[in-house]
């Protein structure tokens, strides 16, 4: 369990996902999630990954036995979250405390109350017991050569009620020994102006190593955790994807992305700045959340331009129109096509989908004005790359590309009796010089035509087998007239190896999934390496 | 158009949700939809709403026509966004800037450049004409009796490059007589410190009144957003739940929250502050995407709090363990062990709907359950309170309130070799114990469900002839297994006198719809006065 690491101790970057992050409504995480999370984090290259409470319950005692055997850090060491020794007792007699140390955890973080009134209200004990707590705690626990962190729970709100107590953790941790002394927003109500204020008061009167653990209660979490940077803290405690209970914790990642871009300070090892759009969409995928699309630095949609107006000027310098180049964090530059979008937008998506339109002004042209002309009737292309692709390339061909055409379909939903539900749907097309005409059941209507067609087309394509169909999307444009509004469906397509969006418009949802079905099998064989048939 | 608000106009809340944010990835608005955003906003009392850029689409154009003659506005003026005059032309003569007063807007903000580099490479003008180009636009709208906004594109990056030619922008523009010049962070690229400093020296140099307009892309737009009021900013410029490009703007909500709880300054009119949980949803639903969960101050998840520990405290004095108190924002704190929808909300919710329940503990308990049990399925009847007033008629009076009992009903959807398609649907089912059976056409499955149950009732129940479909939204829960998923359909029907809501679910949108249909019909009958008939 031991790391190595080319970064030295003057600053900590600590990531408490697999304990404070997983306070999260809807995460649940079980030991193999854990695992893989510590794994992930220690790839980015984190100095500290706060694993969870052992002792406090046996998911966490079990994470700590199996990472030590299991995983071979190169980056991070495993910090075991713990609390201070009861009231009362001893340190060297609390059963919690002791879990602490069996975790084998060569970095304790304790926490401790620093809020006057929550040590009287919440921990019921005087204010002088709980330095003693912290005292006799982190003394015990540096006794057995353990490294010590030290939390202080609600310490702005605390600073705010009784500065000079909550002065005295600090001064009390330190002394005893720990190495690191973190002033928590716990509640998160602070803005960066109070949080600088604080720190900096705090340092220079208790001398002892700052760090800072900021929730984001008021949109401010990350702005607050460089505020304590900014006033001399060197530790700052983040989470993957900003995770954390109520809101959320600070992100880890525009938080790091923030001290090595912006501040010009290394706090990852070399190279793995490059790892974080990839490390935050991993993450996201083992806690089952969906990335977020719009997260600074590692969104999908983080370095996406839809105004025609700047596309031109993008094509001379692009940086001209982003706050740092993605590639520096593993993200890319998107161009997305609108009904605001030029010409020159629609040159580069040409050339990010590997179209050469070769500056053919004509063409070009024709395209622009066939996007808009689809956007009014209620398309959207920067939702649907494929079915993009599939009118650019209808362009520069002169017709559609087609694998096979559809003669008609038919679908049918029928309520019986019991309260169940038959869908059955009937395709007839030709596909290599070949009438077919299929029929499936499904468990709805679009579910039951999307079988149909495969059914009418894996013999003679039997690429279509992998393709599986990932998200749907239905969206009313209108909606005034009630059901006789258009609709548009957006469908996501996998292969497996790759993703990608169609769309189709009508005017009803069924008529409207076909469109968009029919572009997914389509872009699918296209991506495949098949050749248009008809 | 005129608005009064007890506000003076010594601070701004600016709102640009319907032209900055409409340019998020995703968002693609109709004029309906920015008209019922308007109304939001002008609900939520921000001083300014900008409506989008009349004369560069014709959405934009038609939008400012009908918001003059349909709104009402109690609090907001609406701007006009557009851009300065073409080099080397006259604004009095530029069709651009025309369409600008021909808008109709008491306010218009105009867009420059005061980034040197982007005036050459943009723009393709010199330094001089760009500032001759601001001040002749400035001027020209200013005598045509306009007040007058500049947002200057990329300024903190152009103050980096060039701070001279910069602040040579801001006084141009003040000195034509721009009411207000907003520094933008086009880019979004900055930090708290960065923005505070700038400000400051900027507004020192020039006397200019200042706004702030900060993107998301380090995750701190809400932190410069203050950081520039602390430095002397008296105009913010935000988005509804920050929608906007790439990763989005700085968020009107906890700008406000913020403003307002931790500033204690007055920048909505009184009472309003309150309204920011459901205004926040409200413009999600409008715009199509599920409101954030973790979103601070308005997110479900915002005040909640996992129990255990903590929870005695919390009895104590909540406010130990949150950071505001969650009213003044029109939210709830939620404990997690505990009902999402408690006693307290049903009781409310039945007094509300005229159904009392008596204090009926065992009752009330019921309809807990009932709600809770339905909610895990995916209903939601924060929004169909027409479902959920026939779901507590029936836990009140032991059985459902029934005027016709369905047998079964099919619809089917042809695609003709035409490109055209057939949609037919066929009801069967019982009215004061006849039994009827009815086929109808549509211009969809779900019209002509809607049709066939108006021919088959329409006779029984002639009170159904005034019945219209006004709203229709599909939402598909879990979209991971593509169709597989469960639909979600809200109908808001309409009787010329008054609108409902009701909610289906089923594992196919034609279900899903048919029965928000029937719920729908239902209710209308039970508005309409008529006796229940099984």
């Amino acid at each position: 369990m031991t790391a190595s690491s080319e970064l030295d101790d003057s600053f900590h970057v600590f990531d408490t996902t697999l304990r404070d992050g997983a306070q999260r409504e809807g995460i649940s995480l079980t030991v193999a999630d854990k695992l893989a999370i510590a794994r992930h984090l220690d790839d980015y290259g984190v100095g500290f990954i706060e694993g969870g409470w052992p002792g406090a319950n046996p998911r966490d005692t079990e994470f700590f036995a199996r990472a030590r055997t299991e995983i071979d850090f190169r980056h991070a060491r495993l910090v075991a979250f713990g609390s201070t020794r009861r009231a009362g007792a001893k340190a060297a007699e609390d059963p919690q405390v002791k879990a602490l140390l069996d975790s084998g955890a060569e970095v304790i973080c304790l926490v401790a109350k620093s809020h006057d009134r929550h040590v009287e209200l919440a921990l019921r004990t005087t204010l002088d017991e709980n330095l003693e707590m912290i005292r006799d705690t982190v003394s015990h626990l540096r006794e057995q050569g353990r490294r010590v962190f030290l939390d202080c729970e609600h310490f702005f709100d605390g600073y705010r009620a009784n500065p000079e107590y909550a002065k005295a953790v600090v001064r009390t941790a330190a002394e005893a020994g720990a190495d690191v002394v973190i002033l928590c927003d716990t509640n998160g109500g602070m803005l960066p102006a109070q949080i600088g204020a604080v720190v900096a008061t705090v340092l220079a009167d208790t001398g002892a190593r700052l760090g800072i653990h900021a929730q984001d209660d008021t949109g401010c979490a990350v702005a607050n955790t460089l505020a304590a940077v900014d006033a001399g803290a060197t530790h700052v405690q983040c989470t993957a994807n900003g995770y954390g209970e109520r809101v959320g914790n600070a992100n880890l990642f525009p938080v790091v992305a923030a001290l090595e871009l912006k501040y010009g300070k290394k706090v990852l090892p070399e190279g793995r700045l490059r790892e974080t759009t990839r490390i935050s969409h991993a993450i996201a995928e083992v806690v089952n959340l969906t990335p977020s699309t719009h997260q600074p630095y590692v969104g999908v949609s983080a370095f996406a331009h839809k105004a025609g107006l700047h596309a031109s000027a993008i094509k001379v310098d692009p940086d001209l129109y982003q706050h740092t180049d993605p590639a520096l964090v593993g993200n890319t530059m998107r161009m997305l096509v609108s009904d605001m979008a030029g010409r020159a937008s629609i040159e580069l998506k040409g050339k990010e989908l590997g179209v050469d339109l070769g500056g053919d002004r004509e063409l070009v042209g024709r395209v622009v004005e066939r996007v808009k002309e689809r956007e009014l009737k209620g398309y959207t292309y920067e939702a649907a790359d494929a079915s993009f692709e599939l009118l650019l390339r209808a362009e520069v061909a002169g017709s559609r590309l087609t694998y096979f055409s559809v003669e008609s379909w038919r679908a049918i939903v029928e309520d019986r009796p019991d309260g169940t539900h038959a869908n059955e749907a009937t395709v007839k097309l030709w596909a290599k010089g070949e009438r077919i005409v299929a029929t499936a059941e499904g468990n709805g209507p679009v579910n039951a035509l999307d079988r149909a067609l495969r059914v009418a087309l894996e013999r003679i394509y039997p690429q279509l087998a992998k393709l599986e169909l990932v998200d749907y999307k239905v969206r009313i444009l209108e909606g005034v007239h009630g059901t006789q509004s258009t609709t548009r469906v957006l469908i996501n397509t996998s292969d497996g190896s790759g993703e990608w969006s169609t769309v189709g418009v009508a005017e009803n949802v069924i008529a409207a999934s076909w469109q968009a079905l029919e572009d997914a099998y389509t872009y699918g064989l296209l991506r495949a390496g098949v050749e248009p048939a008809e």
